[in-house]
């Protein structure tokens, strides 16, 4: 219409009815990029009004602040990661301006399958943090190893019809999806069919097969290097710059912002320990690591509100009238210094409930997922008449998640070898080359079962290198993806004993000292992957068992973290998974001995 | 996941295999905001990959281009302001690099209601265009006058149910939406339901109730000024800068680039009369006007691509793996200069739609509007005994579609006075206070009438300044919005002369020189408002139809699309309806004579 139907300027319904809740301070401005003296007006849970600071508005309450800030949302996270639920993770984070996360529960999912993962993304009803779901596309990551679930097409179709539901969890077989396999079509277009987003995870894919990913992907957040960073975002995905506990992309990615349009560029966390995200935060971290980086303020927290919700089609992310009152009250923006958060109008929602959490577990949690009986140290070896040394295969774990091949020669244990047995092939602790074992603890369909020995569990039996322990053994239930029993030490005995302790725990991280015969155990009894317990509780758990580890020696580049990956069996090269040693380029188990 | 995690590279599906077509030229990238050179390649419809230029890529065709542009969106406009139906709108502007349009059926639902906007917007799928809808919530206008169809909430909620339909259509009547009045409140939520924009209309509004309008509104495209367009961004709407035929808002406005994010602007036209249409073009115009005010020519095709891509989440208006192949092919950027135009993969897909459209007629378009009986002079007249001079209330029109309200004395004529009656008000040609009248064209219900006379339509009587006629008389179904039959002249003879040829042809705009009795007439016979012909023709006869207006002297600024909106009773101050004179502050009809 013309220029001059003028329509008469409407009353505001606000009159001088007070609202519930006026905060002063210097806006940042999202939408339009800028900051700016304001005064949020909020009522009802939303913002009602952006007035000039002079305004007379009577409120109920008033809060003066340096800054006001939208809440922050994480653009991806496992909270599993975190080893807790997702009230507990909303209890530690809402009170640092993080209001929302978009987390995928793919360990959850690997463990309990899809009504476990109904079960944990309900959680998000008992927080005000706002955890927004993807839906985990990659359950079981292979068939070479037994997870707990698998993940199929119609239940990623179920999953994804949840409210909390924004989109495909990452998409990791990228050349099942560039082959345009119709396992992954169909997960691809039921998040399509529900106007739902596609999220990508495409670590060091370029080319043309970055080009095929990127006609199904939105997004990616795996880029390592500036130029793998760069070609994604001229492919047209949306680039999440990822400030995790263990990869810590920021700053290498962080000029990324001077070449292209930061709209399309995000924040995320892809995972924090629990440790790290008690002492340094979640993505409002990455927050304040951009600022201090160079990044202008405003476009930092563009990358961790607005353009996240963009992604994600989200209603809040921003301050502006309409939209939910999440904001984020600050003395100081560069180095994101917390006074109040609100959330949907209610001011620090988190005291109260943080307590709620602590004293009220989540109900529906699968505590129980520890399925295996007992082992001894027969379950764990590998029989072998002897006489040694004997050629065998052993993933050296290097760190940064990778492993090499190493073949080496280790001693047979034949004088006094565990019962039942003749012999078997025991550590050579002088080259640090130590035995480790994956066992199946899902309860899984005989079918599935690789076991050799009746009614013991399936169990995959190996060698790991560069663990460094110098006396006992450590053991976790967290074993990427399909978060089998994985047990290493200096003998079959001391990880048969981390081993069953777990067990009787209902999983979590286990370091045996055999100087003192101590266990130190991190319980996670929720999936034998998180606790219902606050961070502080879990996060001093997980670095006591750091602790403890690094006493009996662990030296390995990453920590126990790092051993949770030494059975994920689509990473090259060598990975043990319950099923056995596993070459991963092959794509085929392989034996352990070599000769 | 860690970073660690690699996947290994996916193979293309490309192979060898030629693709359908290669682009190779500077890509303009409006999703990391840059330019660069590529070779866009297109297979089956959509961009396949954005290949480095020195690719080897086989395609079965290939062009090059200076630069390779995402086809243009134009965020905002009512195609019937070119007077034309949608397919003849999309062969006129898909050669110029517009590709979709947002337009708003408004004018056809105020003639033919829900059915009628539905066979409107079916022409949608008989242009490559791609043309989405927003859905008109504000017919009527108003009560004061009867319009051919009521637009109710359960209407509009069918209405956004349609594929095509992304928003509910500008809000005009901001005081029910601030107020919170059911009626709009219905609709918005029909909107939100379906996960659909609501645009706003929000000219000059400012302060409390545009905080107000706000909360419910995502956009406006009414801004004139910088400080109203600045603090309508700063509400949070996207700002629409307009550029269209009377309502050139570009230049005034386009500082607000340097002032806020960008991707909250987006350009369209409103309204573009056919002959500016064919002569400057659509959004198309506006960014190149845009890029010779200074603005940076990447994003001056933000504005109309992606920002309003993301406005209403459409699948197109980017240039990017898996997007539809959408291109414009430009020997140069800043003047828009068009070699070529690839939608949905086929290369120039207009020449032979074009001839399709001249010669197969769009079907279910009302062509039977202008319902009313032959009018004579006496039916148009307002009957006064006598004697004159007798003062009446006139409204003046000053331009920029307002009016002014003056009061003026006209003689009586009782000398000669038409048939049937003793002596009726005449022009007083020395002051320019000629007669008008408003004569209700939809057959509308006996009850909606207001006639005094039997069996004559229902007419409103009053006088008009400013037109500046030295002679005959002037005519429009086109009357915004109820679009009943508006004429004005001289002579109530020649009045009724030209609404009789109006009536004849079903409608359209006509003049009539008494100086050679002859009649120009530019013939709209859909709904009265378009024509389905080609741009070429229709604009023709709106430049012959101005050219005898001109002719006989009338001098309002904006011409005859001015006197389209002198019945449009809801814009200050006095407005001449088909039920009488409209005083519009006061929201009522009055009497024309003032004593």
């Amino acid at each position: 219409m013309g220029a001059g139907v003028a329509t008469r300027s409407g009353e505001s319904r606000r009159g001088s009815d007070p609202v519930d809740l006026l905060v002063r301070g210097t806006l940042v401005d999202v939408l339009t990029g800028t900051l700016r003296e304001r005064a949020v007006a909020v009522d009802d849970g939303a913002v009602v009004a952006l007035d000039p600071p002079e305004t007379d508005q009577p409120a109920t309450r008033e809060l003066e602040a340096a800054y006001v800030a939208p809440g922050l949302i994480d653009a991806h996270t496992h909270v599993e990661a975190s080893m807790v639920t997702i009230p507990q993770y909303g209890a530690a984070v809402v009170p640092r301006g993080v209001t929302s996360v978009v987390h995928d529960p793919h360990e959850i999912a690997n463990v309990l399958g899809p009504e476990g993962v109904r079960a944990f993304v309900a959680g998000a009803d008992r927080t005000p943090l706002k955890a927004r779901t993807t839906v985990p596309s990659s359950v079981p990551a292979s068939a070479l190893q037994d997870a707990g679930a698998t993940v199929d097409a119609d239940a990623v179709t179920d999953l994804l019809d949840d409210d909390r539901a924004v989109a495909l969890g990452e998409v990791m077989d990228v050349p099942a999806l560039v082959a345009g396999e119709e396992s992954v079509r169909a997960k691809v277009r039921a998040a399509r069919e529900r106007g739902l987003a596609v999220d990508g995870h495409a670590p060091g894919v370029t080319g043309d097969a970055l080009q095929a990913a990127a006609r199904v992907l939105d997004n990616d957040h795996e880029s390592v290097a500036p130029a793998e960073a760069r070609e994604k975002a001229e492919a047209g995905l949306r680039v999440y710059l990822r400030e995790g506990s263990t990869s810590r992309n920021l700053a290498d990615l962080v000029d990324l912002v001077n070449d292209v349009d930061t709209r399309r560029l995000s924040l995320c966390t892809d995972e924090r320990d629990p440790a790290d995200l008690l002492a340094a935060g979640g993505v409002d971290n990455a927050v304040s690591e951009a600022i201090s980086l160079g990044v202008d303020p405003v476009t930092a927290v563009q990358m961790a509100t607005v353009n996240t919700a963009e992604a994600y089609d989200l209603p809040f992310g921003r301050v502006a009238p309409g939209a939910p009152a999440d904001l984020v009250l600050l003395s100081d923006l560069g180095s994101w210094a917390v006074d109040h958060v609100v959330v949907d109008g209610v001011v620090d929602p988190v005291e109260g409930d943080a307590t709620a959490a602590a004293s009220s577990p989540q109900p529906d949690l699968s505590t129980d997922t520890v399925a295996f009986e007992p082992v001894g140290a027969a379950d764990l070896a590998i029989e072998h008449p002897g006489p040694g040394p004997v050629e065998v295969r052993v993933q050296s774990a290097v760190g940064d998640f990778r492993t090499e091949r190493l073949t080496a020669a280790v001693p047979v244990e034949t004088e006094a070898p565990p019962r039942g047995t003749d012999g078997v092939l025991v550590a050579d602790t002088t080259a640090d080359v130590l035995p480790m074992a994956v066992i199946e603890r899902h309860g899984g369909a005989e079918s599935s079962r690789v076991t050799d020995r009746g009614d013991v569990p399936a169990v995959g039996r190996g060698f790991v290198h560069n663990l460094g322990l110098d006396r006992g053994a450590v053991g976790t239930t967290v074993a990427h993806d399909a978060h089998n029993c994985l047990v290493a030490g200096r003998t079959h005995e001391t990880m048969a004993a981390v081993a069953n302790r777990l067990r009787e725990v209902g999983g979590g991280i286990c370091v045996y000292d055999s100087a003192d015969g101590s266990f130190t155990t991190l319980e996670l009894p929720v999936a034998g992957l998180v606790a219902d317990a606050p961070l502080e509780s879990v996060a001093a758990g997980f670095e006591a068992v750091t602790a403890a580890a690094a006493t009996v020696g662990l030296s390995v580049p990453g920590g126990l973290l790092e051993l949770t990956y030494q059975a994920l069996e689509v990473i090259p090269t060598y990975r043990l998974s319950n099923r056995g040693l596993v070459d991963v380029e092959r794509g085929e188990l392989v034996d352990v001995v070599a000769e």
